[in-house]
């Protein structure tokens, strides 16, 4: 890498750790372009220049946490990771997108903003994800109903839609649990 | 009413018969309000000034399809009206709403092209029908999040992303009411 391409990378990371660190402080909705730059030391149009907009910047801090999530339900330790039997591993699973939509929700709608139209990549191996831990639970009938019903109580904007209803993350989980169960048979 | 509201209300009934008859011949994607106003006998800036746009005029023929149907499963006869146990009434709902997905996908995308972001009333008429069914029913557990996962697979955009996808009708309505038999306990 060129001295140029070192210093856009360098950048990136500093506006990337200036952002988290300012959004965990205040809430995404009241940190603006102008915190983030000066928070990293650089120009705002060093932002502009590396994130395009305000919305992709969220969109990038928001694919890394999910990029984290994924792993963790994927790869990770149990319940949520392998190594867990298939119904408590999906209920499991199930708090814990439960749990990130709500702790996301100003990073999810900052993002969502910006990226109109684009396709949900998160969303299919949500689907997967659900669709597998079914069929590996024993559930009979159309795994893909069930996988899609699941996975709409898991929607960003309907986690959201919820959480601005007055339920609670606890309520939250416990009805989608309560759901998956069902599904399962149990 | 003066001659010239008689005359717009009977041009409003020419156009909308018109655009039925057309519709069912050809289908919704291959009718232009040019075809509409020819077929009614009435200049296109009539119908311009009775609908406001082709899609307007889309909206409105669904929002009469959408009465009758609310009619049928509020008050009709059974199995879909009253009269019938709950379980049932909730698997006929189902069927006659996917069926109404199937039926109307091009008048529903050709509505919701000129209807971004409007409040969806049929929406939460169906949410509430589900839920007091699920209720009578005797579901148990969380009948939100249960009605919203049903809910779910009855919306327009997700039937006809299923549809296009290969899936027909029958197998969508076995699909929806499985899900439906297992949270009420069958």
């Amino acid at each position: 890498m060129g001295p140029e391409r070192v210093d856009a990378a360098r950048n990136r990371t500093l506006l990337l750790e200036a952002a988290r660190r300012l959004i965990t402080e205040h809430g995404a909705a009241r940190v603006s372009t102008d915190d983030i730059a000066a928070a990293a030391g650089v120009g705002k149009g060093t932002l502009f220049r590396r994130f395009g907009s305000r919305a992709e910047l969220m969109l990038v801090l928001l694919d890394e946490d999910e990029q984290a999530s994924q792993q963790a339900f994927l790869f990770g330790p149990p319940p949520l990771g392998p190594g867990t039997p298939p119904l408590p591993r999906l209920l499991a699973f199930g708090a814990h997108r439960i749990r990130f939509g709500h702790r996301h929700h100003e990073l999810l709608t900052a993002a969502a903003d910006g990226a109109a139209g684009r396709d949900n990549p998160p969303d299919s191996v949500v689907r997967a994800h659900i669709r597998i831990l079914l069929a590996e639970a024993g559930s009979t009938g159309d795994l893909q109903a069930q996988t899609d019903a699941l996975a709409a109580l898991l929607d960003a904007t309907y986690i959201e839609a919820r959480r601005c209803a007055g339920h609670d993350v606890d309520a939250q989980i416990a009805g989608w649990q309560s759901v998956a169960e069902k599904l399962c048979g149990r």
